[in-house]
């Protein structure tokens, strides 16, 4: 019933990722002009696409790995190899999103990390790379003792929910930022909601739907792994032999 | 030792909520003209101060009620009561701060409610507003059966987090928007950094930084309270013969 229920969020939690990003994708095409990778503004509409995927919808999907029951017997190394994995690729995608964002600020002489928008996005990237070099070294390589693991992984959890705390606060933060900025000057602006505007503040607001169904899964201890798989988390890399 | 580090959370927790709190006066103070209650710009300047005292400090600290250890011995009354008390007052500070920003709107002929700020805030004081409801008629009003606290106490604590990430996102957008309304037209732009907005961007970190201390208290299972308490949670407001 418990393993019903959660299938069915996952389901959910899918539907919700990819409308997250594919209505990211359907705004800046339809109403930004779409895409190009020159330093122009075609090349900054990258940017809310990638940090969405990254971010928020890769970045809340590989955080759930330890959730599928799957993961719960058997050998725990695959899953963490997959955990890091699909972290490492929504790294990838983030650092392109900002390089997207800074080149385009640089090409057209625009001042950079000025905003809180970027101030706190900054902060969450950085966070996020050090929650994964750590998590590397500690978890996945076999030098860490136990006594450390067992002493960093509530922290890991913790991080991992905080920083994809973080990165939602900085996306709604910058569609805010960019709706302003795009639609002023015109003759349907922001305080008229024209319909890129409602478009674009129902984005933010299936953001903060996948956010919260992330965090959701990830805190419902029904959904946790077990107590017994606690013994697995101290297997190190080079001793996968259950 | 937990209980020793906890209340150092609590301290370092108290000093950060003040000056989130005295950080938004002074900017609202010293460079926005200071306040009034008349409809005008000055009777604005009372929304951030009354929404990051209501929905993320009071709110914040009414939180964690049952992570002080007192509350862990004898009637679990006066500890829900004083749970509930605190967050109505939360919720009267948030109103407050409502009306400003809508009498403000309204005597300007400003539109109401069009930007992603404005969307998730009324979200997350609309949630707050039906999740003080449902715990007073719930957790405090005797008529609730164990099976259906039970069923709803873990709902009640996540949604109570739920609010105050959104809360955060809310706060960090809205002083974002602002600083680009502020500051635009201006010798020194938002994207010159001048002190103002230098100021108020930290006062935003800082209010980051009081939301994820409380969350950490929240959910460090060490600081909850302990498994026995549980049968106390059942206790209804007109049978409190602990």
């Amino acid at each position: 019933m418990a393993s019903g229920w959660f299938y069915l969020s996952c389901l959910l939690l899918g539907s919700l990722g990819s409308m997250c990003i594919l209505f990211t994708i359907y705004w800046m095409q339809y109403w930004r002009g779409g895409f190009a990778w020159n330093g122009s503004i075609y090349m900054f509409n990258w940017h809310p696409v990638l940090m969405v995927a990254g971010m928020v919808v890769f970045y809340g999907g590989a955080s759930l790995v330890y959730r599928l029951p799957q993961s719960w017997v058997g050998p725990k190394l695959p899953w963490k190899l997959l955990h890091a994995a699909l972290h490492l690729m929504a790294f990838i995608l983030t650092v392109v999103g900002l390089v997207a964002v800074f080149t385009f600020h640089n090409h057209g002489k625009i001042a950079n990390l000025y905003s809180l928008h970027s101030w706190l996005g900054i902060t969450a990237v950085f966070l996020f790379a050090c929650q994964w070099c750590l998590g590397f070294a500690v978890f996945l390589l076999p030098w860490a003792s136990m006594w450390l693991r067992s002493l960093l992984k509530p922290i890991h959890v913790f991080f991992g929910a905080a920083i994809l705390s973080l990165s939602i606060a900085s996306v709604i933060s910058g569609i805010n930022e960019k709706l302003f900025f795009s639609l002023k000057n015109t003759t349907r602006p922001y305080n008229s909601l024209p319909s890129e505007a409602v478009f674009a503040n129902s984005t933010g607001m299936l953001v903060v739907a996948f956010g919260l169904l992330v965090l959701y899964i990830l805190l419902a201890s029904s959904w946790k792994r077990p107590a017994p798989g606690i013994l697995t988390d101290r297997q190190p890399l080079l001793h996968d032999g259950e």
